[in-house]
């Protein structure tokens, strides 16, 4: 779609997700030869215009230096060769998963012969409103676009250049694929009021992603009037059980807190069995100092290690996102359970232990997106569980809960044959 | 619960949601047998108490009539001892329902032998806004309490008395089965703002289900804080192809339109394919004249059958609820699937055709919660559908699309078996 700039932002959004409306009847009966055909023509086009990616990239990153933007912020922004040929390889993966549209999820038929189907449909327009990480402009517009929704794509103002230039690489996919321009959408404009738009814009969203850190999804959620599928906190925590193996439970709980501390299914707190703690405790705690791990920690931890930093009454709630963990003492997996309900954010929490009631009792009870026995918390992620790439993690209950993958960008319908059938 | 009706609505809601949340955890383990008791006790109750609940009812028909409240609503509030001995009836189909929770929706095993789960579990707290229908406060509840979830019911003001006593029959019910009190409540207040309460509270509540017209529908949708599941527009209908049968197209139009003309699936759309006017639009405009029912047409309708009334624009947005029925000749099924994309509501469209091909195209292309082949309208209903009893039929696309039976009132989480495996 050709706009024009000087369009205020409020209309620019509005007619971008009327035309976006306007598409979702094609894109819903979109051939998956189609769809494929326009990932792979677009990661194709991202490998072309590697060079022109890399400029505008190089723009971007030239403005945040300018404005003093952090070194991590300026990480998450910048792009590379490597970078580059992951978003095509990240397409081509979507290309090869299953279509979702047309899935038959369940069917069944009534003694009037009714034969009922439960067939999976795209939801409509999507939303996506993201920080300023270019690669998640390809990623959100092929997992949308794979499960038949037509997308608007608002990333932070800082990556403008880069994602316009992979928007472009993707749009020239589209249009080569046949399929509606409108299918995929970039806001092109730095100007903030265009999330409010979005937000706002009820009558022709079904539904929003953000994808970002905590105030980015807080203003989301306290504006927006469209529905909101949503990441909120991961505190995520690892209980290892008096019956738990030594060995395993060293592995799992390095593995879970420092695999990388920056993802919202890194072990935050780490809850021992009282039972535990003359035999466990010491090698596992030496293993996280060892890693460069602070360990923060209750009385009973602090007499293990003289190392272990007290522990706040804060820190059983704060997600670090760092190399930080805090570690407390608990009777058994009741008290495991019983603290991670006051604490825990119900996102990912995991058991490690051989006795087959306890890890039974402990994700029966825990209400949590993901529970996990003997395995690490950092499986929380929709690649790992075979779903293909992922929008997020959700946190919410409704609609889509845990990864968010291609299936759960979808809706359903019921088609209904009948022979004649009218209701007594 | 005990509560203070002196209390302002607000802490008065507030604080039973607050009992509510505290209950989730515990009703969520709750054993299938504890449940269905609570339901079947309940049922016993309301049959033994049902002179209790005619004489509360007779004080809301009272007090009704003083206030002039119509002869429809009238109909809506009354009970008497067929409908008192329905609802316990309703309550015993429910707890001959299968338990949602804990079923294993999918189930697989990734390369590195973690065992993957998708389970179903409650939604947690569910809140639900009625108008002077008593009966809802018994199905809502089952539905509800059936999925593992705890519900605050705020049913209307005029049914208040009728609804307590139901309520009371229910709770006691709960008690003997030994579930959490709070797992079911009723606002004990008809203090309007008690709504207003309910819909603020999205830290409380996880989901609010509007059941009534649209006039109540509206108005928790624009000021609700939580996310709800809800009912618009059932803007249905039924189109005759040129290939269909015309016995087939006079039974299934008839009852389609007249069966119930006051049900969100009744038709309130004839489209006619100008090919099946000199063949099939006669008789079947004379089937519904003969019933008692309005028919407006366009100019090609009106020129078959002098008692037709011209058809205005709006007649084809109109839900009329009522004998009335509008009339379109449209150019085969693609005209058929143009004019239902335009004036539609996505509830529930069918088509009559013995053209397999034409049939399939409207199934696919038309993006209804529920499409039909050779079959009535009126068969939009979750009971119809085998899915036991409904708390509604949802037009959103987001969670639950179509009847919102006890598995829909549910959401799932992850459940994740390994055997010490950490992610690389």
């Amino acid at each position: 779609m050709t706009v024009d700039l000087a369009t205020d932002p409020e209309t620019l959004v509005r007619r971008m997700a009327a035309a976006a409306r306007a598409a979702v009847d094609r894109l819903a009966i979109a051939s998956t030869d189609a769809k494929n055909a326009a990932l792979r023509e677009g990661a194709a086009n991202i490998r072309a215009r590697g060079a022109d990616i890399l400029a505008a990239n190089g723009l971007d990153m030239a403005e945040a230096e300018q404005q003093g933007l952090s070194a991590a912020l300026r990480d998450r922004l910048l792009l590379n060769r490597t970078r580059v040929e992951a978003m095509a390889k990240g397409l081509e993966d979507i290309a090869r998963l299953a279509d979702p549209v047309g899935q038959i999820i369940a069917e069944w038929t009534r003694p009037n012969g009714l034969n009922i189907a439960r067939v999976r449909v795209p939801l409509g327009v999507i939303g996506v409103i993201y920080e300023s990480r270019p690669n998640v402009t390809a990623d959100a517009a092929a997992l949308c676009l794979k499960a038949g929704n037509a997308v608007i794509l608002r990333g932070g103002s800082e990556s403008l250049h880069s994602s316009q230039a992979i928007y472009e690489a993707l749009a020239a996919g589209i249009k080569s694929a046949g399929l509606p321009e409108a299918a995929v959408q970039l806001v092109p404009t730095r100007d903030r009021a265009a999330v409010g738009a979005m937000l706002r814009a009820s009558d022709l969203i079904d539904i929003i992603v953000p994808r970002g850190g905590k105030s980015l999804i807080e203003r989301v959620i306290a504006e927006s009037k469209v529905p909101v599928i949503k990441h909120l906190d991961g505190i995520c925590h690892t209980y290892v059980d008096g019956e738990a193996n030594l060995e395993m439970a060293r592995k799992i709980v390095l593995n879970a807190k420092m695999r990388r501390t920056g993802v919202c299914g890194a072990t935050e707190t780490l809850l021992i069995d009282r039972r535990a703690i003359a035999s466990h405790l010491k090698p596992i705690i030496a293993d996280l100092i060892a890693a460069g791990c602070e360990v923060r920690g209750d009385e009973t931890v602090r007499s293990v290690d003289r190392e272990v930093i007290p522990a706040r009454p804060e820190d059983w709630d704060t997600e670090y996102l760092d190399a930080i963990i805090s570690v407390k003492t608990v009777d058994g997996v009741k008290g495991a359970i019983e603290h991670i309900r006051r604490h825990g954010s119900r996102h990912t929490d995991s058991i490690v232990t051989d006795d087959a009631k306890a890890a039974e009792t402990f994700l029966k009870e825990l209400d949590s997106a993901i529970v996990l026995h003997n395995a690490s918390t950092q499986f929380a992620d929709g690649g790992e569980f075979g779903m293909g790439a992922e929008i997020g993690i959700s946190t919410d209950k409704l609609h889509a809960r845990g990864p968010v993958g291609v299936e759960q960008l979808t809706s359903y319908k019921y088609v209904v044959r009948g022979a004649g059938q009218v209701r007594p």
